[in-house]
């Protein structure tokens, strides 16, 4: 199965366009886990199992393993296998190195950790890209515009001979990379005059979007410009407003209230 | 002590701007070593011992040993140990995300495995950046022109309103960003008639310059438009081309002897 079925299914049957991010970070773990053994673990796979049912993937973001050390590696591998079999992992990582290296990123990301899909960053190019769309099981979520203030950096910026954006560039070139189905593209929501356009350019590919919640990005924009004609293909990421909806020993509870609040609410807006 | 202060006092002791990539491949590893408890750990160990005198700085690609799964962060870890410690360690993993995440990248490359300097993708802007630039005795190696060919894809893009590429906005930006004077730029050898031109808008920051041996580069023009004004800030690293350079069970000799040769034809055209 591609990840795009594997995408689709899950939307289908969670009825969700809600991506829960992994951004577990030891500083803001509910102090009621700092007894057990690997009290991240246990956060994720609390947060895993209250949330699954309401989300159509999961984007575990790989530098809060690494930061954990040696125990980032068996953390993360560990926080993977408690995701249910049906709902895809889109591992955000955000590479970006020449052909060779490339593979060897996508043996880390798509062999060893078993990710459905991956972030990867343009900059460098087509050898950069295309190691990881010639999986063609796998996804790819290429940085197209991004959530963060420093997009106004180059991302934005105009190029010369016709007026079009580099993010807007980047977008096309995808799409025309795109020869397997399997690329996709990361547009914050914090632009949502960008959305529609970007759709308009990149046909039913997905979009991952960051940046609603703690970046204030406009919710109800970010879906109706993202949606596809299906009504899918618009993939709101939330990490921080589901994973630290509260602090207490009903976390989890929180969580999962956290999640349905925000799955109904883009679906109200899916059409 | 700075990482430029490190990287200058070992260019000057080993009279070198020679940095010795790791890109360990157990595909490529000397059948001499097979029978190794850690094949990629003994080959980077000699690897590293019969080059250390021979380099300015070591480059470690994180994705040959994230590749390497489990056993990779204690490879990598046991690999930094036995870099002498005034060699400096430019840690490549081309990172590059939102302020939160780019702070647990530097958790991850600065503070656990100890990296004097970290590669950095601008792509996402100054949020992206800032996080390590920050880090004042490290250094930052930001992604500007870099060797594949895919950097024709959007690289070298030109900007309306000026003729500037993006990879020369890049330098710019990077300049106005270093206020700390611990940002440096990667310069490919590939294109030499944007070396100098590179060098003069950024100053006396360093150049890694990848893109010599396996990629084509042409040397003498790299060094001869990427040094800085005491002969120094052209960093040419040279991974498969010294790490491969002998397949039989003297493969630690022929490293050493492909270094040497390396490092004294960058010194003829030091100036």
């Amino acid at each position: 199965m591609t990840f795009r079925d594997k995408l689709d299914q899950a939307i289908d049957r969670h009825q969700s366009l809600l991506c829960v991010g992994l951004d577990p970070d030891p500083a803001k773990i509910p102090a009621s886990l700092a007894k057990e053994a690997n009290p991240v673990l246990t956060f994720n796979r609390e947060i895993i199992a209250a949330t699954a049912d309401q989300a159509c993937a999961f984007k575990p973001n790989f530098a809060f393993f690494g930061s954990l050390g040696p125990a980032g590696w068996p953390t993360l591998e560990q926080t993977l296998a408690a995701i249910p079999a049906h709902v895809p992992v889109i591992l955000d990582a955000k590479v970006g190195d020449i052909g060779n290296t490339a593979e060897h990123y996508a043996r880390m990301f798509l062999d060893r950790l078993g990710a459905d899909a991956l972030t990867v960053n343009p900059y460098m190019g087509r050898d950069a890209v295309l190691p990881f769309l010639a999986r063609q099981d796998r996804g790819v979520f290429l940085l197209c515009l991004t959530s963060n203030p420093g997009a106004a950096d180059f991302e934005t910026e105009v190029l010369a001979g016709g007026g079009e954006r580099l993010y807007e560039r980047v977008a096309r070139q995808a799409a025309a990379w795109n020869t397997h189905g399997n690329c996709g593209l990361v547009v914050g929501a914090t632009r949502p005059e960008a959305m529609a356009e970007l759709r308009q350019l990149a046909g039913d590919m997905p979009f991952l979007i960051p940046g609603v919640g703690a970046q204030g990005g406009d919710l109800r924009a970010a879906v109706e410009g993202g949606r596809d004609r299906a009504g899918r293909g618009a993939i709101v990421n939330v990490s921080r407003g589901v994973m630290y909806a509260g602090q207490g020993a009903d976390f989890a509870d929180a969580a999962r209230r956290a999640a349905e609040a925000m799955r109904q609410e883009i679906n109200q807006y899916r059409g």
